[in-house]
């Protein structure tokens, strides 16, 4: 682009776009020239409204606005919220935190689509009573502010309904009255019986709301807290060599279910292409009985809404999904938006592809490197409104058959605002479906898919493999906007991503980033079997890619191999569901050591006063010990001159003080310490 | 506000400002569904578009935006700008800065309202042609790549017009014809000649623009960079105990001109009402002949649109407004919405005030303060519009009779929307009138009054007393999103704030507070003749109030006194003038510094290459030095073994190394270097 860098001006009349904004910061005379409340800065609020704050159902929702008012007066203010569905709004008092902040939570009991924005205004009564108390200090005379104080009661009587009505008639009247004695007027206007009475029947003629309705998402617990399983189902048959099959999956569902995973996901299961398929560690030359990859989706059997059939059938299908619930697990599916040659869409759509001016449909590229076994989809074609239906559908058609999970592939190299529409409509029937995007690419545009919907995001945890790297990243993640809308879902390897780290440091470092993906995020996942055996052999020196990947052929893995860590894996799954401190990512605290090579954090569940102290050794080779920064009270725990800190995964405690304490770590033995705090206060139950 | 701690939950109907956006973000098929470009978070952007970013006549505005698509396609970007008059767009082509940031800027040559926003699209050629590239060096064929450039010259070719168009067609026939050579092909479409001409017709049918045009308020020269000066006009009578006049002003200008200021504002200098008037030092009890407060405004003999006829007419006040004009000054009025008791409005306009119970008019009070000379407005009004017109009115006389330059009194009491609505009147038909709010509040008010329009705020600068502070302060004022709205004026002193610096520190004080109002600021302010006489008698101890303050009582000041800093004054003012580095705030950038009573920074004009550093002694006692750090590499001069600091205020130069260099401040002979910066490549000229 550095042509462009010499920037050059040109002159044109109105784009449309502009157009409408023109002048729009020309003043009139407002309508509502006597509203003197500010209400600003309501928080969050992800670019002016346009995109949706993320929760969890059971989460209270906390909402907070810069709100105040010229002069002395008092204001109130109100945050209200609703189901989108909901014709009344609900509404709750904020609290005034100082220098003008007020904040309010509520409740999020019910999944889907909420709305929130905040009112306020000035309370006249609540100044006039401030003042006279002062007043009364200074022994000065009152008796006209009575007589204010007499008039609003009033004017409220008249807002009133029933029996406040007449009680507040009744106080008006004797604040009016000379009978009424001194004293008891004073008495009667400072009580908070007529206080309460008051506010329940505001005068909100003034009232300032916010400029805009903000929008709220809200997920299914599992979009919060969840442990993933990927596997190939075509290597999952008993009988080395054999193509595996839905029903071989069924059989497999105790030992995933047995390692704590709760969701098992699955890549394309679609018809593979034989145009141009690909070979054993992708080649181009594949022999008559190679797979090739699945995600090569179509063949004259179908496409994205048909099942290779040496997997099994719809019903075999059924049968995972139904199976897969008998043991608490869901079955997440793979959605990729590419096609082979042999793709149906290919002769049905043309149009849906850029066809070159040879006739040929244009492949994918990267120049120099070309993908001729995959077909893009063409966003800026003519007849994009039949593809996003019919893309539309497809997620449409496995939801049918019980899927509520989607991997997406690469959704960054399909347009955004697809992704905006389709996951809005879906949800609109389905809000209990999630949707993870697959895009390792740069941070503004992960971002952005975040933004206009995708429930879970791939992140760069794969390639922060220090501990600064990594807590400088969790920082990024939990104290940046990007809380209220970007959910990490963590991996450590994937069959795309056997980082070098995994390739030298062996069984430690499948330990270790283990423990930091499932503790550091509530949302995370691994590729399996090869996990839990430590697979770690690259195609070749330098590379990413595994040798003789399952992308390209068939594996057959011995479960029972007495290297696997999966006891190591279950066991941190298991701890992770006993203890709630770890069902949240935000929540994440680090500690300071005087060791770089050992990350320190916790995590802290309030409600249940669970408290967890995560340690991990980043070096794989040797052992590490250093000194660790910790105390109970930043928690809110009493002070007490000890506590215990239990080792989840080893079942031992230890006895340290607030401030500095002692810890080594020898990789060979076990990485990383799962602390389970546990303070004085707590161990006499 | 605890009572209201307590959350209560009631539930209502649907609020009409909510209502207008419920649903607001249900999904519709949209309209440019193969529009694939983000346009985001385009800056400065404040509010939503809700307020202007300010600038100055002559900056260069810088704007920047994240852009991006999906994909890997090349994308192009302009900001478009115009004079909000204007019907013309103008736009300029936005650097690609990495990372999917993108920024121009463009040239500000006219004051009053701008806007602008930022467009982008897909450049298929562009994207075509890098693919070009790399396939070439990778030597793949082509040919099916030079039918598609083919096509886009062709399609652009009937964008084009007159003479472009014939070479486009021509190029496109060309490279469609098996006739022409490959390689002259293939230098056709990698050619520079011909990727201007595509650039200079783009495709933008399937463009995206940021969802909002921005407003940008450009004000005149004076206010980013002017010298006030405070006086009472009652006091500049030459004989002792006279009461002074506007043509006392007049023979006062060559005196305040010389001191190098810019601005002369003067208190108000409405008739002053009789009841309840104040007596001196704030006394209850005034004689006869004392004159009253300034600001107890309005009296028979007229309101806020008369003169106190002892300082004479409307002819004396054009007479100084001119005379001013002559010493290249301007007069600032004070504008203070609040009325004595015998203000005609309070007869003509009883429902303009509160009025109590008893039918008495609400005065000001703060429980337990009571001002009684003092009757606020009541923005609460049912009369609020005529309210508005008359105090709209106000300024307009003024105006009318010359005045620009408007300091108002306590804005932070009157209604927000009243000062949004007076100032974009007022600028419509005089865009170069200044406004500076008096607003010693809470951070968040203060903002907000810059939000609305005004063009200059007072700031804690007088209650940041340590190197520390200080630099904290600046930093929230030039580093923040403040620095886009908020324009700071620094004051050491005024009529109501001696601070304590000053009646502790004495000269040295007053010196160094000068010098950091003068050169952190680029706009600043003293209260005069005080400040050059040093005067710092509280009216009691841990008062910040002046004993005999000018605010209730005439005073006489001798001009001639031999300890007066006047000289030193005039000297900062000359030197801030001849230096452009002094003319702008945010520019500011802080040294390390191993004493930290010593506060080092410098600011920087590019244009003149003009490099002022300042050395500040917080400690007015004894002399303090230490080791300061500095390298003139970091504005971008070549490397040198050496260079020059030349103490503009003491004629000395030092020999400096790049690094640390040592200075002492002895506060009895001078608190404060102001160094000019000058590096051997400019010593030869």
């Amino acid at each position: 682009m550095t042509l462009f860098a010499v920037s050059w001006v040109m002159s044109c009349v109105d784009l449309p776009e502009a157009r409408k904004f023109a002048n729009s910061n020309v003043m009139k005379l407002p309508n509502d020239g006597t509203s003197r409340v500010v209400v600003s800065a309501v928080r969050p609020d992800i670019d002016a409204g346009a995109y949706a704050a993320k929760r969890v159902v059971g989460d209270h929702f906390v909402v907070e606005a810069d709100v105040f008012c010229d002069g002395h007066d008092v204001v109130r203010c109100m945050a209200a919220y609703r189901r989108t569905r909901d014709r009344r709004w609900t509404e709750v008092e904020m609290e005034d935190l100082g220098n003008d902040v007020r904040r309010a939570s509520f409740p999020l009991d019910e999944i889907g689509p909420w709305e929130y924005t905040v009112h306020a205004w000035v309370d006249h009564f609540a100044g006039l009573r401030n003042g006279l108390e002062k007043k009364i200090a200074a022994e000065q005379d009152v008796s006209i502010e009575l007589l204010v104080a007499a008039d609003l009661v009033l004017a409220t009587a008249e807002r009133a309904k029933g029996k406040d009505a007449t009680k507040l008639n009744e106080f008006g009247r004797k604040l009016g009255s000379p009978g009424f004695e001194y004293p008891d007027k004073l008495g009667m206007v400072l009580s908070e019986s007529l206080f309460e009475l008051i506010e329940k029947y505001p005068d909100r003629s003034r009232e300032t709301s916010y400029a805009r309705v903000l929008p709220l998402w809200v997920d299914r617990e599992r979009a919060g807290f969840s442990a993933w399983y990927e596997l190939f189902p075509r290597s999952t048959a008993e009988q080395p060599g054999k193509h595996g099959t839905f029903r071989d999956c069924i059989k497999r569902l105790p030992y995933v279910a047995g390692l704590g995973f709760d969701v098992l996901y699955l890549p394309p299961i679609h018809p593979i292409g034989n145009t141009f398929r690909k070979g054993p560690n992708n080649s181009l030359t594949p022999s008559a009985k190679d797979p090739g990859s699945p995600w090569a989706i179509g063949s004259p059997k179908g496409g994205h809404t048909a099942i290779e059939p040496q997997l099994g059938d719809e019903d075999d299908f059924k049968a995972l999904v139904d199976a897969a619930l008998q043991h608490k697990m869901e079955i997440a599916l793979d959605i990729a938006f590419q096609c082979s040659p042999d793709h149906p869409w290919v002769k049905e759509h043309p149009d849906w592809f850029v066809i070159r001016p040879d006739g040929s449909v244009q492949y994918a590229e990267n120049p120099p490197k070309k993908y001729q076994d995959i077909y893009p989809l063409n966003f800026e074609s003519s007849d994009w409104k039949e593809l996003w239906q019919a893309l539309l559908g497809v997620f449409l058609y496995w939801i049918n058959l019980g899927v509520k999970i989607f991997r997406v592939d690469n959704p960054h190299t399909k347009a955004f605002g697809f992704w905006q529409w389709a996951i809005a409509e879906i949800r609109k029937e389905h809000p209990e479906v999630i949707f993870l995007a697959e895009a390792f690419t740069r941070p503004k545009v992960m971002q952005h898919l975040a933004k206009v919907g995708y429930t879970h995001s791939y992140t760069y945890f794969t390639w922060r493999n220090t501990a600064a790297e990594l807590q400088q990243y969790l920082t990024e993640l939990t104290t940046t906007e990007m809380a209220e809308y970007f959910r990490p879902n963590f991996w450590p390897n994937t069959p795309d991503i056997l980082h070098e780290d995994l390739q030298v440091g062996g069984v430690p470092a499948f330990k270790a980033r283990l423990v930091l993906a499932a503790t550091l995020s509530s949302n995370y996942g691994i590729y399996g079997p090869t996990y839990e055996l430590c697979v770690n052999t690259p195609r070749e020196a330098g590379s990413e890619e595994y040798l003789d990947s399952e992308k390209y052929q068939i594996r057959h893995w011995n479960l029972d191999d007495s290297r696997s860590i999966a006891p190591y894996i279950t066991a941190v799954n298991q701890l992770r569901r006993e203890n709630a401190a770890l069902h949240t990512t935000t929540g994440v605290r680090f500690h300071q050591s005087d060791n770089d090579q050992l990350l320190a954090y916790s995590k802290f569940d309030e409600h249940s006063a669970n408290l967890v102290l995560v340690i991990v050794n980043f070096d794989y080779q040797y052992q590490q010990s250093g000194w660790i920064e910790f105390d109970p009270q930043t928690f809110g725990f009493d002070s007490e001159s000890h506590f215990v800190v239990y080792d989840l995964l080893t079942d031992h405690g230890y006895r340290w003080q607030p401030g500095w304490n002692y810890v080594e770590l020898d990789p060979k033995t076990n990485p990383a310490h799962i602390f389970r705090v546990v303070v004085p206060s707590e161990l006499n139950d």
